[in-house]
């Protein structure tokens, strides 16, 4: 079947990002520190170089792409559209099924595009080496590839049962000249702590993102920063080029504009990346359905509350006010290791609190037969976290079919699933069950992080 | 850097094959029974389709492409060709450094253009079934992912030592429904026999051969054949499309012609598939040097000889007149494992023997050294057998800058190494070492097959 690729040259590179918090009906609410008043951007300063915090606070709708940065980003941008004709024709579907391929990138998913964005910033800021946590190893590998085509330094603390798990992505860190070690790690104190009460832990996100800010902090030659992957708003924006580029691929296929956009949801970045620019539109009247999907062992966006929390297990970072399970939580081991996080990005909360978005959970054995059947349709291996995006183009592309309405779903692939078989093995076995959070274990985290600050309601109160 | 990247639209996808064998000034050497006398397409028809063998030895120079083989090549193909851009700065070299890139497809290399295509031939010849070999993987991976989308099935013998280091390939291939099973296995005799002998056998291309052969020929319901990823005619015939699509990419990039051709070269299927359609212009007259790249440690194109041999250690196959170290020449146990083949592909060979091609080996220490300067400047982790290619682009580009010249490099980028990181981390670690085979090893090898069939020299006798 033909016409199943839109490209973009070179020159159709958006030039500017999107940022949604300049539309967002409500004002967002602001980080807050420990004594539970705003953050000022100096209380940041030891993390963050000035001008990614200045991105981060900033209500500006469109920020210019400098332009090294997209000659950086030049290497696999702009990123193909493809149209799904293999999957639309077996689920014999009136749908036009379209998806943006992340998976083209170096390191192989969507987490490049921040990854280069940040590693920029801060070698402007004067940054010589940054630091950070991986979970699954998709965001360490992307920062370790931004950093070697910049020539920064860059250290990536891995949670130990991926770290032994998945071994060839600490290669793949090391072929751009990054350094990865387990956590937790003798590295630091906090990691010292826990191996000392127990040397066999498997670590944790928590625990790896505190050895990474206790490393960065305590650097004092100014030189050393850290990064996070998603969640917060200067990632998000970095994210937005790819629905801006999508947008401009499906004017070329000839859509007005898609009737369902979908992206799976960790953090947030690869989905709010896709959806904000749409989102835009949705605000400024456009009629569309805009689904974020979440993995059902963690519901935060589904199940969760609406609230000020921490964004690490320690509490060691400001308070944000997102949708949560308690930061606290921990998550069953899914194989879609970018779905465990607790929280949702503030972004993407105000988001769904002003009821522009209809989240939805999905269970890992359906986005694993979701997987499969792409994989025996259109071909390519996707990452397990896509799969649960794709669970849900399905979903919608069968419903599209007992309505008979030929609408245009949008999804994003998010990554390649090639340094990730580990978790399709075990599903082929069938070692895998679907899993749903008791409603005991949801109460009794979130019961956790009462005392904390409410955060206000949108104007209509639904919430 | 603007203008990475050359696209094609579908409707821009070759049509035909070309057939370099309608060109080649002698004609080629006819494949020989255990009689010495040429083989007849009957002999060949309890082991390959009747259409494919008649595409083996045919001698048309165009071959139409079936337009069902190109509705499933459509998923990735026309494959981008790309500028090095990065890569040139680096070297500050004049030259323009293009490549084609195969890593696209979704088992990861130019295997996949003849896997469909092959499993295409023999569903319509009535075959269910599909059986080879595999040493590193990619092969057994682009057959498994070609049976799938056409429905059929597939069986794969890979060589022990790579299955075990390389789990994953297995589950890659299990993902499309393919079988993958150690070699040697319980399932044939000549495996039982091996492993009786040796139960710890690390395995070898050969017994996997041999492994596959004779499980097809004991197939007696007619429905099951073997299927063989490079050396042959009617596999290199499929893989000119690679070349074809690189022409037209050159001429929108405003290039009349490479000056220089490269590919790695194993079996031959992914240097011939780029090259031969230019090889066609250079016998037409064009000025070019058409490089095919061998491993130092299997330097049959540079060191040994060109005369009739078997394709696999026990001789089960028509002798083939081409360059070989002797069919039970042993290679070192080097990373590239797609390069560990004792002979080249009787229309490689032939082409050399006539002075089209300029040969040249490359040891695997240089080879990665070139991997991963081309990491830290292109972004992209590329295959061991493709460095081979990239370290010969680099010493190219490098002599175009000492010599001024602002010459046009084209090599084939035939596969990532996302799934052969394996051997990354043993060159990062430095248990690798340069290779180069003793000359005492090559003669006791090539003198066992003295008393085989010799082949005729090209008309100036020269070889």
């Amino acid at each position: 079947m033909k016409d199943t690729k839109i490209y973009l040259t070179d020159n159709d590179i958006p030039k500017q990002w999107y940022n949604l918090a300049a539309d967002l009906p409500s004002p967002m609410h602001p980080p807050l520190g420990p004594d539970g008043k705003p953050v000022t951007p100096d209380m940041l300063a030891p993390v963050f170089p000035m001008n990614l915090i200045e991105q981060e606070v900033s209500r500006e709708r469109w920020i210019d792409i400098p332009p090294e940065i997209l000659s950086v980003l030049y290497r696999w941008r702009p990123a193909p559209l493809r149209r799904a004709r293999y999957l639309e024709q077996y689920l014999k579907t009136p749908a036009r099924i379209y998806y943006k391929d992340e998976s083209v990138s170096p390191a192989g998913s969507h987490k490049t595009n921040t990854a280069i964005a940040q590693a920029w910033y801060n070698k402007q800021f004067g940054i010589k080496r940054l630091i950070t946590e991986t979970g699954a190893g998709q965001w360490g590998s992307a920062l370790s590839f931004a950093c070697c085509l910049l020539g920064l330094e860059c250290k990536v603390f891995m949670v130990r049962v991926s770290f032994d798990q998945k071994p060839m992505r600490k290669t793949m860190m090391k072929v751009w000249g990054g350094q990865c070690v387990a956590s937790p790690s003798m590295d630091t104190e906090v990691g010292r702590k826990i191996l000392a009460q127990d040397p066999t832990t498997p670590g944790s996100l928590g625990i790896a993102i505190s050895e990474a800010i206790e490393e960065t902090v305590k650097d004092k030659t100014g030189k050393t920063r850290y990064s996070l992957g998603s969640v917060l708003n200067h990632v998000i924006l970095h994210q937005t080029i790819i629905g801006l580029e999508a947008k401009k691929q499906l004017k070329i296929a000839g859509e007005k504009q898609p009737d369902v956009v979908i992206g799976c949801a960790g953090g947030g970045s690869n989905f709010a990346g896709l959806a904000f620019p749409f989102v835009n539109d949705k605000i400024h009247g456009a009629k569309m359905t805009v689904i974020p999907v979440e993995s059902s062992s963690c519901p935060k966006m589904t199940r969760g509350v609406f609230q000020y929390d921490f964004g690490d297990v320690a509490g060691m970072t400001p308070l944000l006010a997102m949708t949560t399970l308690g930061h606290q939580f921990v998550p069953a081991p899914i194989h879609a290791g970018g779905l465990r996080y607790h929280g949702m990005s503030p972004l993407v909360s105000q988001a769904i609190v002003e009821g522009l978005l209809e989240p939805r959970s999905c269970d890992q054995v359906k986005a694993y037969e979701a997987a499969l059947l792409w994989a025996k349709t259109e071909g390519f291996i996707c990452a397990p976290e896509t799969s649960h995006a794709i669970a849900v183009a399905i979903d919608e592309a069968l419903k599209a079919r007992e309505e008979g309405k030929a609408k245009v779903i949008l999804f994003n692939f998010s990554g390649h699933g090639l340094m990730d078989l580990v978790g399709y093995e075990k599903f082929l076995s069938g070692e895998l069950q679907a899993y749903e959070l008791p409603e005991s274990e949801l109460c009794a985290s979130v019961d956790k992080i009462k005392g904390l600050p409410a955060a206000a309601r949108n104007k209509s109160g639904k919430w």
